[in-house]
């Protein structure tokens, strides 16, 4: 797994996050977390919605996330793993790519994106939640997938080359060429329940392409 | 449900809490989250376990777990729920309570007893996960639960009052007079499976009280 940080509005979605580890444990599965070594874009109050006057490592808070069991993302190794999933959260269109500001314009963190395409060489899955998926867009290009509903989101991803498919909560879209899963969550008015159903679609999805 | 935080190491813990909010939609409730507007005791780095040269907010803090939706723990109205339930993490014992630093002297957070007093004064059930049992044990004195299986712990619960019963994942030990629920969660070496076991059998334990 990638994070972003921890928390929505400028990290990785926490329900996601912990969701998506339930779901690969309860299907039978480990996992290991992995988090870029750089500063978030910023901090939010997560009341307020307000920016605080603080700077805050990707690395050292998605750690909170991890139990302290994180490693860099730099020393990430495709080798060592059957899949790759990431949750969603601003922190992937803030932390992990620049498209919460630069929309289909947008660039993508070079270790994601050399995670992303170690993984693809390899021909393993790669899963991605709400938001997250816009960076599969980004690096394939030529991907079917799923942002949820917002349709200024879904031309964002249709203008980086990607087929967009509206789905409901708990729905997941496989690509079968690049192997990509992905599943709406939080992108949707949706509540724990729904998160935790999107997610073992994925994570279940993700396993059947393995 | 009350938090101390975001993270285990200086906050509530994500998994016993996302699996509790998770646990208490999947057996048909509902949840409001709280937490007290008073800085954390400290922050700690995830990673190294070291104290960061930071100050945050346990209730903004919190908020990133609660996705926004929180309440400021002051205006906790007991009438308005039908149960209360703490996760844990270091923040249980740090911010909600000084066992951390004071053991079976501890003093415990005057809105978080506040709350708990209310919610048993109407006879209704009080759930804790993990290490914050010790804050009803410090509130009530004489009461059965559980604090997993660490004999420091359990011995500085038996010092304010408490009968200690030793458990394994996933079990909850029931205080009929008071009407607490408790189980280890992570005061044991347990994985996310165990927490959702554990978050799942003290909700339902406490709707079988209501």
């Amino acid at each position: 797994m990638i994070l972003a940080g921890s928390g929505v509005f400028d990290g990785s979605e926490i329900h996601e996050a912990t969701m998506t580890l339930y779901a690969i444990m309860k299907n039978g599965g480990t996992y290991q977390v992995f988090a870029p070594d750089i500063d978030q874009h910023h901090v939010v109050n997560h009341i307020t919605g307000e920016e605080m006057p603080e700077k805050r490592n990707v690395l050292i808070e998605a750690a909170r996330i991890a139990r302290g069991d994180i490693k860099n993302l730099k020393d990430f190794r495709a080798d060592d793993f059957d899949g790759l999933i990431m949750p969603g959260g601003f922190g992937a269109a803030k932390n992990l790519s620049t498209f919460a500001f630069d929309g289909s314009n947008c660039q993508v963190n070079g270790e994601v994106e050399n995670a992303i395409r170690a993984m693809a060489k390899e021909h393993k899955p790669i899963g991605a939640l709400c938001i997250s998926p816009v960076i599969v867009a980004k690096i394939f290009g030529d991907i079917k997938l799923t942002i949820g509903q917002d349709k200024d989101t879904a031309d964002a991803v249709v203008e980086m080359g990607a087929t967009h498919q509206r789905t409901d909560h708990g729905e997941v879209v496989v690509d079968n060429n690049h192997k990509v899963v992905t599943s709406p969550c939080y992108m949707l008015d949706a509540n724990v329940l729904n998160i935790a159903e999107g997610a073992d679609n994925t994570v279940q999805s993700m396993l059947e392409l393995m």
